[in-house]
C-alpha cells in the first residue's frame, strides 16, 4: 500500500519537523491511506502529530477509519473541542461503533460533548441491541415523496445531499413518513427532467427491520445485491439506512467468530496480535479444561477396560489411532455441516437429509480407513512378525473399530450443531475439538468391545 | 422471504395453468425473489415455466440470481434463440462466472451464440487466470473526459449510462484511456451544472490491476469502503470495473475455504447439500486416509514402549487424555493463526512475534491443564486409592506430561501455518487434524520420556 511504501520519507519529513510539507502531501491522501499510515507509526506522539496535520473534514474522515485503540490514542492527546468536533462530524453509524466499546461512563462523558441534535441521534442508535441492524444504522440518507418531479428531487439531493451517507439510492416516502419505495440514483439521472417520481416507482422495494440481526442484514445484501438498504421501524416508517461497507466488516467478523469457535477456543474480541496474553489464556485454557475435563472419561473408560489391557498389552498400540481416527472423522463433519448452517444452506428441518448422507459417508469411509489398516497388518506380518499368532483377529478387531469409530464419529459430528441449535445455542460451539473428545470415549468402548467379542478365547 | 411465503398461491396458480396471472404477479417481484422462487420449486419443468413468463429484460436479470445448476436446467429447456438472447444480455461478470462453469465444449458453443462484439469481450476476459480481478471484472462502466462540464456528463450517462453495472462512480480518463481519477456521483450531481469535471478531481483514486489476485480485491474494497473499483492494465488504461456485490461473495467462498480446509478436508465446490456423496467421500476420504497413514506413526511409538506398558499397565490409562490436550492446544493455535493471516493481521515476518505469544501461552495452558489433572489424582488416591502405591510419581508423570504436549502442541501448531506459507502452500491446509495428528506421535514420546525418568527404579 502506498502508505507503507513511502514511510521512510514520511518519518523524514517527522523527523525534520517539516510540518508544512507533510500538510500537503496528506491533504491529497484518501482517509483510508492516512488511516493506515497513522497505524503502522511506532511513536503514539507521532500518530498524534500526524492526526493534527489534517484539516477537520479529513481528519473526521480519517478518525473513521481508524480501529478503536487508535481512536482511543488520539482521543486522550486532542483537546475536549477538537474531540467534539469529531464527535459531531462523525458519520452515525461510525460512532455509534466507537461508543459502543467504549465503558459507559466514558461513552455518557462523550455523548455530552454532542450537540443536542447528534446526541438525540447517537442516543436513539444506541438503544437498539447489540448486534441488532439498529445498531449499523445511520440517518443521513435522502428521502423524496411519489409527487416530486426530477427537477425538483435533484434541487433537494443538492441542498441535503451533503451529509447523506450514500446517493447512489435515495428512498420514497409517504406523507406520513411510511417507506413505499427506493429508487436507484441511476433512474434519476436517467429519466426526463419533467417525469415524475411515481413515474419511477415499482413498489418494488427490500427493507431491513431495526430490530432484525445483522447476520440477516447480511443475508439480505447478498441475495439482492445492493449498496444500501432502508431500515424501518414496527410500523413501516423510514429511520436509517444500512451502507454495504458495514456489512462486509458484519460478514466477516462472523466468520471469524465461527473459524476461532470451530478451532476449539472462545471467540477472540481483538485481532490475535493485539490480544493480551491473558486474554488468550482464558479465552483458551476455559475450553480446553472442559475439554481435559470430558477427556478424563477416556481414562475410566480405558481403567474399565484394565484386565484386558494386561492380558494383551498389543490392544493399546492401536488405541492412538483409533480414537483419532474417530476425532478427524467427526471434526471433518461437524465443520462442513456448522458452515453450511451459516450460509443458510441447510437449516433445522434438514436434519434427517444430513444424517441419511453422513450415514452412507461414515460407513464408506470406515471402510476404507478399516481396509487400510487390515492392509498394514498383512504387510507387516509378513515382514516384521510383529503381531504374533493372532494376527488375523487382532486385525478384523481393528477394522471393525475403525468401521464404528467413523460411522459414530461422523453422526455424532454432523448431528451436535443441529441439537445445539435446536437448543438455541452456537451450532458453531460444536467445535472440532469438542466432537473429537465426544468420539474419544465412545471410541475406547467401541474398540474393546469388539477385541472381547473377537479375541475372547485367543488373547484374552 | 416472499417467496417462500406465497409459494401454495404460486402452486396452485401453475397447477391451474392460470398463466396470465401468475406473469402478472411476477412482473411485480424483484429478480432476488424470483430466482429464490424458481430454485424452491421442485419439479424441474416448473422452474422453466415461471421463467418463460418473464419478459426479456426480467429474465435476463433473473437468469444472473439463479444457481449455476438451475441455469443449466433452463439453458436445456429453451431453444438456442431464447439463450442466445440471454447470453447477449447478461452482464458480462455474470457471464464470465457461467462460462468458466461449463465444460469447455460447452462454453465454447455458447460463446458462438454471442454477437461479435460480445463474442470479444466474453472471451477476453475468459482470458484472464482464475481467481484473478479479470474475471470478476465487467467493462461496462462511464468513462468521461477532464475538460467536460457538468451538463455534457449527465447527458453522456443519460446516454450511455443504461448498460453501465453501476451510476455510483464514473471515471475520469485522458485523451489515451488512461484512469486519471475517479469521481462519485454524489459530486456530479451535488456540483453547479456549468463547472468542469476537472474541478471536481482531487487525483486521489483506487484501482485494482487486472492480474491482482481476488483475495487482494476483497481487502481494497474493506479498506477503502468502495462500492465499484476501477480496472486498470499493466499499462494503466482502464479497462474495467468490478462492483462490490461479486466482491461480498468471494469473502464468503475464502472464508468457507478456509473454514472446510481447517476441519480436515478438502474444500467443497458446490454446497454442501448439493456436493455428491461419492465427491464428498473422495474430499474427506484423501484426507483421513492421509492422517491415518500419519497416525499409524503412534502405533510404532507405542510399540517401542511396549515393554514399559507391559510393566506398568496403568501409564496407558492417560494416552488419550495426554495426546488429546496436546491436539486440542494444537488446533487452537493453528487455527487463530491462519484466521489472523487470512485477514492480513499477521505476516511472515511476524513468525517470532507470534512465536514468543505462544511459547508464554503454551506454558501457561499447559501448568492449568497439569495442575488440574494432579488434583485429579489426589482426590481419586483418597476416595478410590486405583493409582497404587505409586501414585505421586505417576501423577508427576502425567502433569510433566501434559505441559510439554501442550506446549509443543500451541507450538507446532502456530509455526506450522508459517512453514506452509514460507513453502508456498496454503496455510489453511494445516488443518486441525493435522496438528492434532503431529502432535499425537511426540506426545506419545514425551509421555513416556518423562515415564523412564521418574518412574524406573519403581513401577518399571
Amino acid at each position: 500500500m502506498l502508505s507503507q511504501l513511502l514511510q521512510p520519507e514520511i518519518r523524514a519529513l517527522i523527523d525534520e519537523r517539516n510540518l508544512s510539507t507533510l500538510k500537503e502531501i496528506l491533504s491529497d491522501w484518501t482517509p483510508a491511506d492516512i488511516a493506515d499510515l497513522i497505524t503502522n507509526l511506532p511513536a503514539e506522539n507521532e500518530q498524534v502529530i500526524i492526526f493534527r496535520l489534517l484539516h477537520q473534514d479529513l481528519a473526521t474522515d480519517t478518525f473513521e477509519y481508524l480501529d478503536f485503540d487508535m481512536q482511543m490514542n488520539i482521543i486522550k492527546a486532542m483537546g475536549k473541542e477538537e474531540v467534539a468536533s469529531i464527535l459531531n462530524e462523525m458519520s452515525a453509524d461510525d460512532r455509534t461503533a466507537l461508543l459502543e466499546e467504549l465503558p459507559s461512563s466514558a461513552a455518557k462523558q462523550m455523548i455530552m460533548m454532542l450537540s443536542p441534535e447528534e446526541r438525540k441521534i447517537a442516543t436513539s442508535l444506541l438503544g437498539y441491541p447489540e448486534n441488532s441492524v439498529g445498531r449499523l444504522m445511520t440517518p443521513e440518507y435522502i428521502a423524496v415523496k411519489p409527487d416530486w418531479d426530477i427537477m425538483q428531487t435533484l434541487e433537494h439531493i443538492r441542498k441535503y445531499g451533503k451529509d447523506s451517507e450514500t446517493l447512489n439510492i435515495i428512498y420514497v416516502i409517504d406523507a406520513k413518513g411510511k417507506l413505499i419505495d427506493d429508487i436507484k440514483i441511476r433512474d434519476v439521472i436517467l429519466a426526463p427532467l419533467e417525469s415524475k417520481i411515481a413515474d419511477l416507482m415499482d413498489k418494488n422495494f427490500v427493507e431491513l427491520n431495526v430490530h432484525d440481526d445483522q447476520e440477516k442484514a447480511v443475508e439480505v445484501f447478498k441475495k439482492y445485491d445492493r449498496v444500501a438498504l432502508p431500515v424501518v421501524d414496527a410500523l413501516g416508517f423510514l429511520i436509517g439506512i444500512v451502507t454495504v461497507d458495514d456489512v462486509l466488516d458484519v460478514a466477516e467478523e462472523e466468520a471469524t467468530e465461527d473459524i476461532q469457535k470451530l478451532g476449539g477456543t472462545e471467540a477472540l474480541e481483538e485481532p490475535y496480535i493485539d490480544t493480551t496474553i491473558t486474554d488468550m489464556v482464558k479465552k483458551r485454557g476455559k475450553w480446553l479444561v472442559v475439554l481435559f475435563i470430558g477427556e478424563m472419561l477416556t481414562a475410566s473408560a480405558m481403567g474399565f477396560f484394565e484386565n484386558q489391557i494386561s492380558k494383551a498389552v498389543v490392544l493399546t498400540l492401536f488405541v492412538p489411532l483409533i480414537i483419532s481416527s474417530g476425532g478427524n472423522s467427526g471434526s471433518q463433519a461437524a465443520t462442513l455441516v456448522i458452515r453450511a448452517m451459516s450460509l443458510g444452506e441447510i437449516t433445522l428441518k434438514d436434519w434427517w437429509r444430513v444424517m441419511k448422507r453422513e450415514i452412507v459417508s461414515g460407513l464408506m469411509l470406515g471402510i476404507i480407513l478399516g481396509a487400510v489398516a487390515f492392509l498394514r497388518m498383512i504387510v507387516w506380518t509378513f515382514f516384521a512378525e510383529s503381531y504374533g499368532p493372532h494376527w488375523v483377529p487382532i486385525g478384523l478387531t481393528v477394522s471393525f473399530s475403525l468401521i464404528g469409530v467413523v460411522l459414530w464419529g461422523t453422526i455424532s459430528g454432523s448431528m451436535l450443531p443441529f441439537i445445539l441449535k435446536r437448543l438455541g445455542a452456537d451450532p458453531a460451539t460444536s467445535s472440532a475439538p469438542f466432537v473429537a473428545t465426544l468420539v474419544d470415549v465412545i471410541g475406547i468402548i467401541i474398540y474393546f468391545g469388539f477385541a472381547i467379542f473377537l479375541l475372547t478365547g485367543r488373547l484374552l
